[in-house]
């Protein structure tokens, strides 16, 4: 078992400025707590609740500025993708292409995402159950890419609420590829506003620590430097300040239980 | 109020006989009972559980078994899109363009669907709450267009399982548009055969008995001939031959409640 | 199957007066709609949310009361134990012994109420599948007593509340006893409230209509004259003056599916 | 915060000199790894599934049995109590006298049990929130005893699962009494197995290494030498030679997290 690995950024991409101070910030962290680091962010926010939340700067202006995060920093990058038509030109800037939750189950997706030969990281949908997730796996191992991370991100429990069961890493990380836990949208509450969703970020930090605990390969956690200012998850977001000393934690645990 | 309207064919287009001989038989059977039928088929089952499943003839086949359907029978004509290419060149056949439940979110697909001018079905996704369809259908009323249909087929309950929530339909009522309850899709074990969905035909006719019973607009069903030889979602699917007695008491039930 | 049964009366026996004026309302509006009528009240809620919520006038007190109403009207009377201690005052006076839902794991109380050889309605508790209670009833038939009904009353769903799954009815009248659904505990929210629990008397009618529909041979329902004033469940009981209509349509709706 | 307990033994007081034995070999362990036990065992199991299940010595020679142990070791001893009788007698033995869960809403049953003067474990219902504990917490504490233990052992996901929420954790502690992780029962699948309940030993160690990860006081677990073998509750049952590597880790992850 190899030692965690943290994917991290904002929610999305609010503009170049702020991309790149974010990454910055984060690999400084990253690197004094030795926990390599994957940069996230979203170009395009294609499921929010409300049709007037803001959603990004798009597909090619926003792979324009993660491309410049990971010439400029050396990061590797992550981003999601929502369409096949995206897979092309976001899989010649990316180093991970993600699959939305609740995509999860588009079969033309998903062997679209792994056929760019890019590793795919495959968010578990609120609907599933966690061994239900080989077969979503087979849908993407079928075009010979086995470059796979499954990400749990909470199951559906009750209405507006979201809980993460610590069952499902073990069977998630028998099926095969690197598990890793989503600490900030398992934290949110869907709908819980009215007109967005609601968050408590309180307990990321409890549900990293229990999910580390039980062993997984990754963390992801989207970051705010001012979570009350952000335009998309702000109530779910890891204050950029509080992550040194969640991370330090973290890894300890990761030590031990590897 | 006007009297129940039921929404019912095949999961998915086997071939071209098989569909149209289902249709008739359903027309038959509905003017047998005095209920409007709106035929409901898919062309493409693109989030099925393995990627081994079959999918069905594809869009450009299959509109074109819907539309002789619709010429020959003089009925409406239902199937559900995946994406925004798809809506174009369906909405020029269908009279009812429906959003899956698992991309109800997906606010483009929303909006495009319902710029088609044509009724929009958007089935609730398995991880909302009733109340969350208002937001869902206000992405597809910001087109102008009010024509939405709201249809509820069960929420996750635990794993590999879905609960009818009786108290959703006056909740989804309220909300100002048609409400529809989907009586085959509800008693889905999601994934519960492991490499495909269970189902639980026999409670199909308690559900639908119940959501009646409440008071909705209408029913969806997915019936067949012969459920075990069906090439998707057999084990949910009603036989043709229980159709008309269970309609008959549907009918009366919703008389009483109207 | 024979025609619907209905199980009311108030939550907690508040008075004497308050207690037989409701009985007479209740054995008034059942002759006039010809439903047969089991009067239900408590002498003691054991297991309020706050240590400081009313109780009621207490075993000894309550039976008394009972028992008047039992006597001056004629009435079958129902009310629920809490020690096995409680079996032999209580079954003296009682027609149906009930044994409350987070207590029907209770074997020795399951076991010596069934052995007052009185009818025994065993509620579901809510922690439960409904193929569970087949255990739960054969405590109660290992005493040779098979004189027991089964009561439907929600089942956790998320936190603080209740989901009325419909397919539980077949699954518990296959069990072999009647079954009951109790319209107005099912839409408690439990805590809801913070100090005492919610409950949504809107949804009263759609569960019970929708429940009576699946088939069930009685309903139960805490009624009272003026809910907003009630000492106990007031917010998820029924005014007593909109009873006849609502019984009515279920009385319609039971003749259709039996 | 002090460090982390554990409250162990097994399920049931299948006899003396099992009783016995099983203590001395807890307490070597946790005195190698300097955690402090409190040995726990219940001579009656009163809601197993079914009426023909063991329930163990009965509360005379059970208490018998566990004023020996504690004699004997100097070890303080817990046991479950079911009605108000046997709250005297059992506190003249136990150093801490537990509610079980389906009981936790019984009012006069925690009072009494408040009463006594002992400490209280209180065990939070499958069909509670966390936050509704704060009242269960307050029916003991307006006996003036306050040394309150909350328990936490899942909540009820669909049926016949539970599920461990760790958000749980930091709001029960919230209320102000040390919070303890029943890591086995939350490892039941409540009447899974038909006649009895089923269990998941395999994810024992997960959600124990998780919870302590959130921070807690104790972790309670079902022990025995030979859990095949267990007259209750085997199949959630952890093998004793497999306690001292899994007592390691968790304290080293408690280190962490105080």
């Amino acid at each position: 078992d190899r030692p965690l690995v943290l994917i991290a950024g904002p929610c999305v991409i609010e503009n170049e400025v702020a991309t790149m101070r974010c990454a910055e910030r984060l690999m400084t962290i990253c690197n004094g707590v030795s926990i390599p680091l994957i940069f996230k962010a979203s170009y395009d926010k294609a499921n929010r609740t409300s049709v007037n939340s803001f959603r990004g700067p798009g597909m090619k202006d926003g792979l324009k500025i993660l491309k410049k995060v990971k010439e400029a920093l050396g990061v590797p990058v992550l981003s999601d993708i929502h369409s096949i038509e995206q897979v092309e030109p976001a899989a010649e800037v990316l180093d991970v292409v993600q699959i939305p939750a609740f995509l999860c189950r588009q079969t033309d997706l998903v062997v679209a995402a792994a056929r760019s030969g890019k590793v795919v990281n495959i968010k578990k949908g609120q609907f599933l159950a966690p061994w239900d997730m080989e077969n979503v796996a087979g849908k993407a191992v079928s075009t010979g890419n086995d470059n796979i991370i499954l990400t749990e991100r909470g199951v559906s429990f009750g209405y507006n609420n979201l809980v993460s069961d610590m069952r499902s890493f073990p069977i998630l990380r028998k099926i095969g590829y690197p598990v890793v836990f989503d600490a900030t949208h398992s934290v949110q509450l869907p709908g819980g506003l009215g007109g967005s969703s609601g968050g408590q970020r309180e307990f990321v930090e409890y549900l990293g620590r229990a999910a580390v605990a039980t062993g997984i390969d990754g963390i992801f956690m989207e970051v705010h430097d001012d979570p009350e200012k952000a335009l998309c998850d702000g109530p779910n977001s890891v204050k950029l300040e509080d992550l040194p000393a969640l991370l330090k934690k973290l890894k300890a645990i990761d030590a031990i239980v590897k």
